[in-house]
């Protein structure tokens, strides 16, 4: 754990939600769109299998995770179930909004929250929640905002790296590792908190 | 901004309008096709998040953008129509021909113009614009041409960083930045205006 | 064959089967999702055409292949019966059950068999069989069990790479290139044994 | 130039026909599929914008082109119209059957058609044609065939790259470049000529 500061130690031992932007950091930035038969734009999501483990990885050991997305996606919901996920909020282009609704309802605060944001749109929250995190490729005002900067691009497992990252802090890592080889990992299954608009 | 000469400095801050081409540019390439029920090929198109955040910071500047395209996408205009952009020019395979129709229409000279080509069908509106652009990828007769080279490849940011030097050189940047950290910003919207077949 | 071992030669002298985890193996870990017009989530697959050839050359040869899935797809059953595949095991979280199913049902050893797996989950498989091996980019609990790791990445032909070793290993490709350059290899067909939720 | 022999100069003069594999050439080797709601599996070809230029380029200039496939796909076909292109095999395992078809039936000799193939299963038509070529990634043994061997990755304008070198060796790239240059290169359209299952 050569690249994690003892400051993201301390406070990755205490967040109780890790919450990320979708594009450039789930994904690698692409946007994939095909017009099909009636005329729709549909777009395709590409995610990552090693970062969706790492979502289920900390959900089921009780470190909640959320996405904080600008745009809508129906497939976004699909995805966010498939792991398990606490929260999505959708069509939020002012993020940090997201801050006073899940301490007002979900009795978290800012610095009980880790965020990993790739883009300027992203630096509102970045600077808000007590655990700021980036990518690789990120833009430099995300960078000089994070507390841990991830050696991985966005789409190429950052999120996973993260993942790792906080479990590793919290002691838990090895637990995952021992309930992988002994097949008794259980993917996580629980109602998904979805916020339009906020 | 130590890529940036002189010249494009002074340049891009005449410029109304950023013109750009579709494949190899906001795109890194790529066709995918697939046949659907009905036997109809159908194009996805691959865009990149970042470059679309910086088409829309140009926009919400009032800094014009436009698509020059040589085939037909209806994708092509969900995105322009997403993006707020000011133009599309479809089925257009001699590009220079937007630059009359600009100059009476619009009221927007040549010089006036930026514009971001990678192959040689780019080489005729590239020679006749006053700042013509290209990115790290591109043919080595559209580099000769280009007064800033990108230092990223097509679909890979290379449109951000152009969107981003030309808002630097306009002293712009800043203001995105603090509408976003504010959460201030707003996606601009617009009618899209659309030329088939100049 | 400089980063083979003696263990591997002698041990892919003597399998029968070669297992092999998807995603991040037969593919690079991207998981595409859209949205169709009936509102339901639908899953792209990137599959990889030399590793296709690899698969069939090792089933011509009568070396067994099969896939072991944490999910379910209908497409990754399309593909392994493109490829003339012998298994697929859907729906398997536990993927080491797959030992005790093909001893009982087919006679196959765990010593008989090979497994390719590049997260955790395949951990306790790749500590079970006789031939464990992974991929370039691997987690690095992969790597300490692999008897072999192909210099390649998942879904860059890295179970092109394992498969040709282990040709190589038993003197087999140069049949391989003979049949192909003289035009007469035939895409292996059979019954492809599909096995859920063990 | 610098990569080119003067052997390769001297059979780009007196081509006729230029033949390209697909998948791992005109792609990087990704094959794409989803299941539509009809159960049907569905294949994303994924093409390069630069390569299909240069096909054109060439078949504007008089060069034939044609693709030889093991598989068969509705979508090569669309893209094969598009592209100006004179030949489609479909369906044939054993490329170099093509050579027999393509001299009683167009008077083409062998000496006169380049193939470009980067798998074993075009050693068979690489070792029979006057200008055997391929991609920088290839199997070795395609390598030690091809009398030139693209710098770029099949998928990432390797086709192009070597359209551009026969153009160079004939003269004609200067003409396409004017042509581009003016706006009067048009897009060369044709009959397809298919044939399936040789």
């Amino acid at each position: 754990m050569e690249n994690v500061s003892s400051l993201f130690l301390e406070k990755a031992k205490s967040i109780k939600l890790l919450l990320t932007d979708v594009d450039g950091v789930m994904t690698d930035g692409t946007l994939s769109f095909f017009t099909d038969e009636s005329g729709t734009a549909r777009e395709i999501k590409h995610f990552e299998s090693l970062d969706g483990m790492g979502l289920m990885f900390l959900s089921h050991c009780g470190i909640a995770t959320g996405i904080v997305s600008r745009g809508q996606s129906n497939t976004l919901e699909f995805w966010a179930k498939v792991l398990g996920m606490h929260f999505l909020f959708y069509n939020t282009p002012a993020k940090h909004l997201v801050l006073p609704y899940l301490e007002k309802n979900f009795n978290i605060a800012p610095q009980e929250i880790a965020f990993i944001g790739d883009d300027v749109i992203d630096l509102g929250l970045l600077s808000r929640v007590g655990l700021p995190l980036t990518v690789a490729n990120s833009v430099p005002e995300a960078k000089e905002l994070a507390l841990y900067v991830s050696p991985r691009n966005g789409g190429n497992a950052a999120v996973r790296d993260i993942a790792e990252q906080i479990l590793k802090a919290r002691g838990l890592w090895e637990k995952i590792l021992q309930e992988n080889k002994s097949g008794t990992f259980k993917q996580p299954v629980r109602d998904l908190h979805i916020v339009k608009g906020l």
